[in-house]
C-alpha cells in the first residue's frame, strides 16, 4: 500500500536543518533549552539560532533573521510571541522553510483578537507554503532523528508514535515508559490548536513512518473527523492505531472547551466510528501505554484461540475470569498436545486448557518452556499466555535455578519468533524484575504484573486482528445509481419548499431502492375511504394525518390504531383531521394515510443523521424504552460494509432479544442487514436528505415492517 | 462498639511464643526459613524449634517434641506432612497451644483420603481446643509483632490487614506496596482450606485489631457467607472492609474449584450482598492495594461534594470525565470561596469548580496551597482533589522553586489534618517522585499518577461513607409476630404434603401481612361463575387453573386473560380445566381462580430464594425481557432495611423506567418499598417458605397490583 510517501510531514520530522527563532542565552527559556537538548542528544543536522542581539549561542553562530542563514532550512522552531508570527512565517516562505513549530499561546483560544491573529497566521502559512505545528503546542520529537524539540528529557527510543492534544499526557506517557515500560517512542507531536496540520495528517505521517509500529492519539475533539476516519481505515490496515478519547462526558466536554477548542460529538458514537475504522479505543489514561506496547511488540494474532499456561492457582482464576469478561473462550487444544503435556508434567497437572502445571515447574523452569513449545506447535492455538510466577523461581525456591531460568527466558523469546504467535508473560515477580524477566523483556516478550492487564492485551490483539481482517475482507460496496423516481420525490418536495417528506413519499422513496414497505392509501376525501376498504378489507389498519406542518403526529391526535371496517375508518378519517386542525389550526392537510397494522415482532430503530464532524452516520438500536432509558444504540459512519451492519446488530447490549426470547423465533438478520445497507445507500446517494428515521421497524422471523418512516431534507439544499 | 476482645485469634497473631514443628537445618526448608526470618526481624517472643534429630537450630535449643518444651507455647507453626497432623494437634492440646498454622497440603483438596484426614484433624483440633490456620496455607504475619511466618521478605509495615485464599495474591500486594505504595501492612493470613478458622473469624479479628485500619480480603468462595455478612456489617461500621472476589465467572469458578474447595454463588448476587454489608468490592486485582491505601490514609468523607483544583488542561478533563463516570457531581462552592480564589489567581483562571488555575501557580507552588486552604474552608466541600502536576514545578520550571514547593507540600498535609477532610494529589510527576511529592506522601496525602485512579479513590471514599451511615442510621426493622392465619395456610399445605401454595393461598398469606392483593374468587363449579359475575361485574378478568400438579399454568393452557361477561367466563372456566387435564391427565384440580385484570403499569419481579451459603435473599428487578436478556436485577440478604430496599430500586440499570418514560407518571416508590419490606418480613418469619415469586407485580403512580404470586415450601419442613 505504501509506495511513494505522500505526507508533507516527513520534511518536518526528518528535518536535517533547524532554525530556532527566538533563540536565547537564558537557560530557563525554550530558545536555549531546545538547542542544548539537540546538542546533548547528538542531533547531526544543522542548528541555526536566530537572535539579532547575540553573536552565538552554545557555540552556534546566531543570525539576525532567517533570511541571513546561508544554507537551506527544513524546520523552524518559533519561540517568539504570537503577534510576531505572521511576519516570521512570511520569512519562512521566502527562505523555503518547510515547516514551523509554533509554541506561542494567545491565538484562537483567547477570544476575537486571537481569532483574527489565527486567521492572518494561517493565511501567511498557506501562501508561504509552510506547514504549521501548533500554535500553543509543547513541541515535537523524532527520537530516531535525535531531534527532541519538546524538552521532555529521558524519552526512551522505540517504535510508538504519539500525537497529543495535551502536553501533560505526553509527559505522563514518557515517564511511564521510563519507569516500567517494555518499549519506547519514535515520534511525538503536540498538536496545540491544530491551526494548520490536523490529526488526520499526523496519522497519515505515522502510517508512512517506518520507525513507527503503533500510532497513539490523545484526542479531546476532532476538527475534521470524517477525514480522520478515512485515514485511520487506511493506516489501521497496516499498523495499529490506539486512541484515547478524552472529553467523553458532557462535563468533560465543557472542561475541554475551555482548554482547547474542539468539536465534541457523543462519545458512544465517536467510539463506534473509530472502531469501525480499525482503531483500538482506550478509555483509561493509565492503559494507553500498555495497550500500545502490546500491539507494538507482538505479531498480529491469526485468531482468537488463547492457551493459558498457569503455575499459580489464584492468578489462573483471575485470568480465566478476565478472559470470560472479554468474551474470550480458551482454545480447545488438540489431543496430541494434551498427550505431549501429560508426558512433560506430573500426573496431578491439568492438561486441558487452562493448563495447571500443579507445581510441576517449580524446580525446573525449563519444563515451562517445554509446555510452551508444545502449545505453540498446536495449530488450534493462536495466542499463548504464561501466567503465575515465571521468572521468579530462582527468587522463590533456590538461587541455583537462576541459570536455567535465564536460559528458559531466552528460549521463550525464540519460540515466539519461531512460531510468529503472540506470547506474553504475567508474573507476580514482574514488579521486582529479577534477571530472568529482564532477559525475557529484551527478547521482546511483554511482561505484565496483573492478570487483567495481560488479558486486556490479549483482547486488544484479537480486536485488532478482527478489525484488520474486516477492513481488508469486507469492502464498502460500490454505490449503485440514484433512482430517478426517488430523485423526483425529493425534487418535488424541494419545489414545494418542504423540509420534510410526507410519510407516503418516504415510503415510496424507500420502495424505489427495494425496501419492502407496507402498502398504503392516502385518503384525500370521504370517497377514498371506500377505496381503502376495497384494498385492505376488514383488517385492522393504522390511520395517520399527512401534513407538512405536523411533525409529531401522535401529539396532535393525528394517529389512530387498530381501525377496522368501513364505519370505523370513515369516523377515523374525520377524527384525525379534526384533531390535527385543533392542534394546529393553520396546518395544511395533505390527506390521511391508511395502512394495515404490522404484525407484532421486535421493534427497532434505523436512522441516519449528519454529524458536524463525522458526516453521515447510521444508527441502529432497539425501539421503545431501550432507546429512551438504556441508550442502547450502535453507530457507523457511511459508507459502511455488510460486516459493519452485522457488528452493529451483535454489539447492542440487548441484542439477545433478536435471537428470540420466551419461545419466539430469532429475527431474520439477513433481511435486517439488507434493510440497513439500503438505508445507508439512500443516505449516500441523496446527500440532501439530512435525516432518516425508520421508527419503529418491526422485525420478525420472516421479514420486517417499516411502520413509520420520516425523512428530513437539508435546509442548505433549498 | 469494641469493649472486650472477642476473637480467639489475638492469641495467634499476638503470639509471644512460637514452636516450629518440623524445624530444619536445611536453609531451603520452611522449618529453617521461619526461624531465620523471626530472628532477622527481631521477634521478641520465645522460639522453640521441634526436631528430635538435632540439638539446636540457629542458636535455639531444639526439642524432641512439643511436650518437652518447658514454657508455655502460644502458637505452633507446623511444617510436617499432612498425615502427622492429628498426632501433633493432640500434643498441642496437652501443651495448651492456642493456635496452629498448618502448611501441609494433601487434605480435602486431594480426594476422599484427604477428606478423611481433614475430618480427623478437625476433630483433634476441636477436642484439643486448638484453632487451626490452614491447612494448605502459606502462613501468617503480624508485622507489629515482628512475626513473619510467611517467608515473604520486604513486607512494609503499615495499617492494612490482608486475608487471602491465594498466597500469590499476597506476594503481589507486598511487592506492589514496596514498589510504589503509599503505606504498608499490619497483618496477613493465608486461609488455605479454611478447615477450622474461616473468613468471618479473620474479619472479626481484624475488626478488633487496633493496628489494622483497613481489612482486605481475596476470596474465591465462602464457606459460611451469611455469618461473614453479619460480621462485615459490624466491622464496616467502624473500619473499611475491601473485598476482591475472584472466581466471578463460571469459567473462573471451575478453575477455583480445582484450586481450593469453595462454594460459589453468582457474582452479581455476592457483590450486592457484600456491598449491603458495607464492604467495598474491587473487581480488578491491580486496584486492591490502592483502594485499601486510600481508605486507610484518609478520614471518612462527610459527604460527596468534591472540589477539583487543576493546573493542567488534559488531566483536568480526564478527571472530570471520570467523576461523571462515577456519578459524582463537583461541589457547588460558595460565593465567598469564589471571591477568595479570584483574589489569589490571575484573571484568566476559572474560579468555579473545577478550578483551573490557568498557569497561575506555575511559578509559585504556594499559590496552590492558598487555593487549597480556601476550598477546604468552604463548608460545601467534603473532599479536595489537586490534579495536574503539583510537586513537579521545580522539576519543570526552575530548581529555585524547590524549597517553596517542599514547604507547600508540608502545608497541604497540615491543612488536610486541620480540616479533617480527604485531600489527595494526582500528579504526572508521581511516577518520578521528586522531593516535594515524597514529603507530601510522608505527610499522609495519597499520590496518584493517573486521574482515573484518584477519582476511583474519591468514589470509594464516598461509597464507604454512604455505606457506613446507611448501616448506622437505617437499622434492620425488628420483625413483628408471625400471623396466625398465615401460619394456618402453611400448616394446611404441610398437612396435605404440598410443596407449593395455591395461588389464592399465597395471596391470602400476603394479605395477612397487609400486602394489597387483588380480590379473587376460586370457582369450584359452574354455579360459582355467577358469584364471580356478581362480585366483578363485566370488567375484564384473568382466569387461571388452580392445581398443585401444574406449576407452569400458561404452558398448560391454564391461563386466559381479558375474559369479560358471564358467557365468556363460563366458557373459560371449562376451557382451562379441559386444557389442564389434557396437559396433565392425572392433575388434581382444586378450582379456577378469577380476578380482575390489573391496570397497565411497569412490570417488576420481587422474589426470595434461599442461597446455600448466604441464606435468604430478596431479589428485585424489572419484569419480562429485562430479566431474561439483561439480567438487570438486584439482591439483598435478609433481614434488610428500608434504605436497602431504596438502593435496590435505584441501582437497577433500567431503573429510569420507574421514574416515568414517554409522559407516564413515576411509580409510587414508597408503596414499592413497603411491599418489598413485607415480603422480606414474611420470608424471615416463615423460614419454611423456601421460595417466593411475585411475578409480575404491576407498579403504577397510585400503587401496585400483585398479578401472580407463587410460594414454594422447603422439602425439609415436611
Amino acid at each position: 500500500m505504501i509506495g511513494e510517501l505522500k505526507s508533507e510531514l516527513h520534511a518536518i520530522f526528518g528535518a536535517r536543518s533547524i532554525a530556532i527563532v527566538g533563540a536565547s542565552l537564558n537557560p530557563e527559556k525554550r530558545g536555549y533549552q531546545a538547542i542544548a537538548r539537540l546538542q546533548k542528544d547528538g542531533y547531526t543536522g544543522r542548528i541555526y539560532p536566530i537572535n539579532p542581539r547575540v553573536p552565538e549561542i552554545l557555540g552556534h553562530v546566531a543570525y539576525t533573521s532567517l533570511l541571513e542563514v546561508d544554507g537551506p532550512i527544513d524546520l523552524a522552531l518559533i519561540c517568539t510571541p504570537a503577534t510576531t508570527l505572521p511576519g516570521i512565517i512570511a520569512q519562512c516562505g521566502i527562505k523555503g522553510v518547510k515547516g514551523a513549530v509554533v509554541l506561542a499561546a494567545g491565538f484562537a483560544e483567547t477570544g476575537p483578537e486571537g481569532e483574527y491573529l489565527s486567521a492572518v497566521t494561517l493565511e501567511a502559512a498557506r501562501s508561504a507554503k509552510v506547514r504549521l505545528i501548533g500554535p500553543n503546542t509543547n513541541g515535537i520529537f523524532n527520537l530516531h532523528n535525535r531531534m527532541n524539540l519538546v524538552g521532555i528529557p529521558d524519552a526512551v527510543p522505540g517504535n510508538i508514535g504519539v500525537v497529543s492534544q495535551s502536553g501533560n499526557m505526553a509527559l505522563a506517557l514518557v515517564a511511564e515508559a521510563k519507569q516500567r515500560g517494555n518499549t519506547g517512542f519514535s515520534t511525538f507531536a503536540g498538536v496545540g490548536n491544530q491551526l494548520d496540520v490536523r490529526f488526520y495528517e499526523y496519522l497519515e505521517y505515522l502510517g508512512e513512518d517506518t520507525a513507527t509500529k503503533v500510532a497513539v492519539f490523545y484526542i479531546e475533539g476532532f476538527l475534521n473527523g470524517r477525514r480522520f476516519l478515512d485515514v485511520c481505515r487506511d493506516v489501521a490496515s497496516r499498523k495499529p492505531v490506539v486512541i484515547f478519547k478524552s472529553a467523553r462526558t458532557l462535563a468533560g466536554q465543557e472542561m475541554a472547551f475551555s482548554h482547547t477548542r474542539s468539536l465534541a460529538s457523543s462519545f458512544a458514537m465517536t467510539r463506534d466510528l473509530l472502531r469501525q475504522s480499525g482503531a483500538i479505543v482506550v478509555e483509561q489514561s493509565d492503559k494507553v501505554l500498555s495497550t500500545a506496547e502490546g500491539l507494538s511488540m507482538l505479531p498480529v494474532a491469526k485468531g482468537n484461540r488463547v492457551a493459558v499456561l498457569a503455575d499459580g492457582g489464584g492468578h489462573a482464576t483471575i485470568t480465566i475470569d478476565a478472559l470470560a469478561d472479554h468474551g474470550v473462550v480458551p482454545a480447545r487444544i488438540s489431543s496430541e498436545t494434551r498427550k505431549g503435556l501429560a508426558e512433560i508434567l506430573p500426573p496431578t497437572a491439568a492438561v486441558h486448557n487452562p493448563i495447571d502445571v500443579a507445581g510441576g515447574t517449580d524446580r525446573s523452569p525449563s519444563t515451562s518452556v517445554d509446555c510452551a513449545a508444545c502449545l505453540l506447535e498446536d495449530e488450534c492455538v493462536d495466542i499463548l499466555m504464561i501466567v503465575g510466577m515465571f521468572g521468579g523461581f530462582s527468587t522463590r525456591f533456590s538461587e541455583s535455578l537462576l541459570e536455567e531460568e535465564i536460559e528458559a527466558s531466552i528460549r521463550i523469546g525464540e519460540l515466539a519468533r519461531q512460531y510468529n504467535k503472540p506470547v506474553m508473560v504475567q508474573s507476580i515477580y514482574a514488579m521486582q524484575m529479577p534477571e530472568p524477566l529482564r532477559v525475557l523483556k529484551s527478547a521482546g516478550v511483554p511482561l505484565f504484573i496483573w492478570p487483567e492487564n495481560a488479558v486486556r492485551c490479549v483482547s486488544e490483539l484479537i480486536e485488532y486482528s478482527r478489525a484488520r481482517s474486516r477492513i481488508t475482507n469486507s469492502p464498502v460496496p460500490e454505490p449503485g445509481l440514484p433512482s430517478k423516481s426517488a430523485q423526483a420525490i425529493l425534487d418535488k418536495a424541494n419545489a414545494q419548499n418542504r423540509l420534510t417528506l410526507f410519510e407516503h413519499e418516504a415510503r415510496d422513496l424507500l420502495s424505489a431502492y427495494g425496501v419492502e414497505v407496507p402498502s398504503y392509501i392516502v385518503m384525500r376525501s370521504h370517497d377514498d375511504v371506500r377505496e381503502a376498504i376495497k384494498a385492505f378489507g376488514e383488517v385492522p389498519t393504522a390511520v395517520k394525518i399527512v401534513s407538512q406542518d405536523i411533525l409529531h403526529k401522535s401529539d396532535a391526535g393525528g394517529v389512530l390504531l387498530k381501525v377496522a371496517g368501513e364505519a370505523a375508518l370513515r369516523y377515523s378519517y374525520s377524527e384525525v383531521i379534526e384533531n390535527a386542525l385543533q392542534y394546529s389550526p393553520d396546518a395544511a392537510i395533505e390527506g390521511v394515510l391508511v395502512s394495515p397494522m404490522a404484525e407484532s415482532g421486535v421493534e427497532v430503530i434505523i436512522g441516519v443523521v449528519h454529524d458536524e464532524t463525522f458526516g453521515p452516520i447510521l444508527m441502529f438500536g432497539l425501539g421503545g424504552i431501550f432507546v429512551e432509558v438504556l441508550k442502547d444504540v450502535s453507530f457507523r459512519a457511511l459508507p459502511m460494509s455488510r460486516a459493519d451492519a452485522l457488528e452493529m446488530i451483535s454489539e447492542i447490549q440487548s441484542g439477545g432479544i433478536l435471537d428470540g426470547v420466551r419461545g419466539s423465533l430469532p429475527i431474520n438478520k439477513e433481511a435486517l442487514v439488507d434493510l440497513m445497507m439500503k438505508v445507508a445507500e439512500i443516505a449516500m446517494l441523496h446527500e440532501e436528505i439530512s435525516e432518516i428515521d425508520l421508527n419503529p421497524v418491526v422485525l420478525r422471523h420472516d421479514g420486517y415492517d417499516v411502520v413509520d418512516a420520516r425523512m428530513v431534507l437539508s435546509s442548505e439544499a433549498n
